[in-house]
């Protein structure tokens, strides 16, 4: 590639994946460029897209420095770039029962709160007809997920292995998207009184250096 | 435990997560003793099942000769599954890219698969209201899911590594549950005709001696 960085990130200026991708980049040191593809024009679903990535939808990385190996789906990138790139363990467990408990929980991120954390974005914002009671449902599921949250960092600071690690930054962009829009203004939801540990973890997450330079990319995009 | 068997399953009579790991313990040939809890009951939410797994959904994995190991989040118990007891790669691949590919694809599986066809039966089954545009949203998903199988399956026979592996596995019960039920009165749909490559494969899927073995118990439990 011509811009001379170790990876190509395909990313999207404000959807909630891509930025996963790069807080992880960011906390490794590993130098990227960023392509935000526009959806408006299906840029994600065309050739030069596809051809890395059949799903068609973003984050998609090529590892320059690894036969420009490519591979799609966030938190299997995630997984890649800690396996291959953090030898050294800043963001990431070792022992293999941990690896696996770090993988449950990147699981349950991508299976439990995005998808559905979605959902609700999609029948507030996206949808053809107002649907109370669709919204309302994947509100509550937010709630829910929380809940699940709260009840395990009530006990630890971290998801996974007393440390800061993917797994937590797994959660950051769809739960500030969560938090700002999509359940503020539900039924007096206050999420410092309602979830306190969720809270202060998400505020730490959220005070990472790497995460502000991540977001202050963001940020200049919008 | 009392049963004397490797593994407890906590499963569901009829919920598609569950048969994925009996699938994988079966290929294994590995003992476990399924407990179907009766979430009309609200069993997967009592603390005798969320001490293991505080999300209160099936399944969940303990391993009795790991310590009493537990694990959660379907896909994270079969790569648990495959990392350390499939050592002669029966149903998973060994080179590190083309373990992460068959990440890539268990991922896809629980995060684009699952929980959209998940919501195509919800707002066909369970939804308090008719809600058409719901359902259509979801059943167009599960098509486009489709779709992206066939561009992959088309062109080799196996998602990952020319072999059957775990990745193939992780789609088996929400596929069935789409074509048997959740597509197939819309507009026409013909699996067979409409994704010849998907259909052949999801054909052999089913004709495997360990998918045939647990479809049996689970038929005998409906």
């Amino acid at each position: 590639m011509s811009h001379g960085k170790q990876f190509t990130l395909f990313s999207h200026e404000s959807g909630p994946n891509g930025w996963k991708v790069a807080f992880v980049l960011e906390e490794l040191g590993l130098t990227y460029e960023s392509i935000y593809l526009k959806f408006q024009k299906d840029e994600h679903k065309a050739p030069e897209h596809t051809k890395y990535n059949p799903n068609g939808r973003i984050p998609t990385l090529i590892d320059h420095k690894n036969n420009d190996f490519a591979i799609w789906e966030s938190n299997a990138i995630v997984v890649y770039l800690v396996e291959k790139y953090d030898t050294e363990h800043k963001i990431s467990v070792e022992g293999s029962e941990e690896r696996i408990e770090q993988l449950q929980w990147l699981f349950f991120q991508a299976s439990g709160q995005g998808p559905y954390f979605g959902q609700a974005g999609w029948f507030t914002l996206f949808h053809p007809e107002k649907l109370p009671s669709a919204v309302e449902r994947y509100q509550k599921e937010i709630l829910r997920v929380f809940g699940v949250l709260e009840t395990v960092l009530s006990q630890r600071e971290w998801l996974v292995g007393n440390k800061y690690t993917v797994a937590d930054i797994s959660f950051i962009p769809w739960n500030q998207i969560a938090v700002t829009r999509l359940v503020a203004g539900y039924e007096g939801f206050n999420f410092e009184k309602d979830f306190p540990s969720v809270a202060k973890w998400h505020n730490k997450l959220l005070a990472k250096d790497a995460v502000k330079k991540v977001h202050a990319v963001r940020d200049s995009l919008q």
